[in-house]
C-alpha cells in the first residue's frame, strides 16, 4: 500500500488481503482447493479493521484485528485494487474462522 | 455547487461527488479498474452529510463527515445533477471505507 | 387544494408536490434530468407532513415540515390527483435531501 | 349493514366503505383518477376500527376512527360484501392520509 | 368431533370450522360471493384457541376465543380433516375480525 | 430407537415419529388425508424436545414434551432414518396443535 | 490437523468433520440414508466451537462442544479442505441434534 495512504473500514468491516494459492500451501498447512468458484471460501490476512458496530447504542467491537489470518465467505464482498494489488472490502459476519 | 442553495441529506444519508479516474490515480495511489459496472465499489468525496438516524429514541450520528475522500458501493444509491455535475446521495451503510 | 377540504398524511407520511421542470432550474439550479424515468429522484414541496411513527411507544416525528423543498425517491410513492394536480404521499423515508 | 350484526376488525385493522366516484368529486374537491388499477389510492370512510396492535406488550392505539373519510392504498387488502356492499379490511398501515 | 379426542392449538393459533355458504346468508346476513377463491376471506367459527405468544418473556393471549364468528383470511392456513369434516389451523394475524 | 444412543434436538426443536395411517383413524378419529402431499400437515409423536430457545438472553422452554401426539407442517422438516425407521426433526414453529 | 496450527470459528460458526458412512452405521445405529442431496441433514463430529454471539450486549454462548457427534442440516454450509480432508463451517443454528 502506498505511504502516505491508510484505508480505514467502516463499521463493522475489515480490509483482507487474499492470500495466493502457492502461500496456502506451505505457511498453514490448509488447502482450499484450486477449484475457486464463488461458492468457495478464501484465506487471506486483515489488513484493516473498521472501529465495530453500534448496536442499540453500544459500539460492539470487532474480533478480528490486523494481521490475523482468517477464512472467509467470498459471498457478499467488494472488491478493490490499490497498486495493482486485489483487496476485499467485507463485513465481519463473512468471517468464518481465524487460523492461529 | 451554485451559491446560494444547499443540499442537506435527511437522516443517515451523504451527499457524494465521484472522483473522476484521472484523480484517483495521482492523488491517493487508489486504483479501482476502469471497467466500473454497478458491482465495483468507487471513489467519491462527502459533499453533505446527514445529521444521523434515529434508532429507539436516540441519534446514532454519522462516522463520515464533509471532506472525507471515501470509497463506496454503488448498490442502492440515487444520481442527481447540479449545475450539471453528478452527485450520488447514498446511505451511510454504502461507504466501505475512508481513505485518509 | 380545494378551501374547505384538507389532507392530513398518516404517521411518517408527507404530501408532496413535484415541481415542475422549468421551475427546478430557475429556483434552485438543480437540475434532473429530463430522462425521467422510475429510478431517477425528484424535486417537489412538501405540502402535508403526517405527525410521525410511533416506535417502541415513543411518537419519533418528521424532520420535514411543510414548505420545505425536498429530493424525493420515487420507489414506493402512491400518486393521487387533488382537483386536476398531481400529488405524490411518500413515506419520509423516501426523502433523499431537503434543499436550502 | 344488518341491524343485528356487528364487525369488529381485529387489531390494528380497520374496515372501510370504499366512496363511490360520483361522491368523489362533489363531496371533497379531490379526484382520484376513473382509471382505477391496483397501484392507485382510493378514497373510503371507515365504517369500524380495531383496538389496536400490541407492540412490546403496550397497546398501541389507531390514529382513524369511525366516520373518518380516509385515502387508502390497494395494497393488501381483503374484500368482503355485506348485503351486496363492498367493504375493504384493511391494515391501519394502508391507510395514506385523512381528508377533513 | 370424537367425543374423547381434543385438539389444543399451539402458540396464537386457532383451530376454525368454515361455515357452509347456505349458513353464511341466513345467520349473519354476511355474505362472501360464491366464487371463493384463494384470495377472498372467508367466514367461521373458532373451535379451539391456543394459549397465546410469547413475547419478549410476556404472554401475549389471543382476542379471539372459542364460539367467535369470525371472517379470516385463507393466506397461509393448513387444513385438516377430523371424522370427515373440513377444519382450519391459521394463526391469529389470519383473522381480520369477530362478527358479533 | 438403538438402547445406548440418545438423539438431543437442539434448541426449539423436536424429533418427531410420524403416525402410520391404519393409527391415525383407529387411535384419534382423526384422519387426515392419504393424498398425501407438501401442503398437507402430518400427524406424529414427539419423541425428544430440545432444552428451548434463548429469547433476549433468557430460555424460552417449549410447550409440547416427549410423549406429545402432534399436527405438525411439513414445512421445513428435516428428515433422518434411525434403524430403518423415519423421524423428522422440526422446529417447535411447525407444531400446529396437540392432541389430547 | 496440522500440529502447529488451530481454526478458531467466529462467533456462532462450529468447524464440523463430517462421518464417513461406514462408521455411521457402526458406531450409532443411526443411518442417514446414503442417497446423501442437499437437502439431507448429515452427521459429523465437532472438531472446534466458536465463543458464542453477541446478543444485545450479551455473549450467546453455543450449546455445543469440541467433541460431541451432531447431526446437522447442510443447507449455508461452507467447506474447507485441511491436509486433504474434508470440514465444514456452519453456524450453530444448523446443527438439529446431538447425538449421545
Amino acid at each position: 500500500m502506498a505511504k502516505k495512504m491508510k484505508i480505514i473500514p467502516l463499521g463493522d468491516r475489515v480490509l483482507v488481503k487474499p492470500i495466493s494459492p502457492e502461500n496456502k500451501k506451505t505457511k498453514s498447512g490448509i488447502i482450499i482447493p484450486d477449484t475457486i468458484d464463488k461458492e468457495r471460501p478464501e484465506q487471506g490476512e486483515v489488513v484493516a479493521a473498521g472501529p465495530g458496530k453500534e448496536v442499540s447504542g453500544k459500539l460492539q467491537k470487532l474480533s478480528v484485528k490486523k494481521g490475523d489470518k482468517v477464512i472467509f465467505s467470498k459471498y457478499g464482498y467488494d472488491e478493490i485494487k490499490i497498486d495493482g494489488e486485489e483487496f476485499f472490502i467485507l463485513k465481519e459476519e463473512s468471517i468464518l474462522a481465524v487460523i492461529s
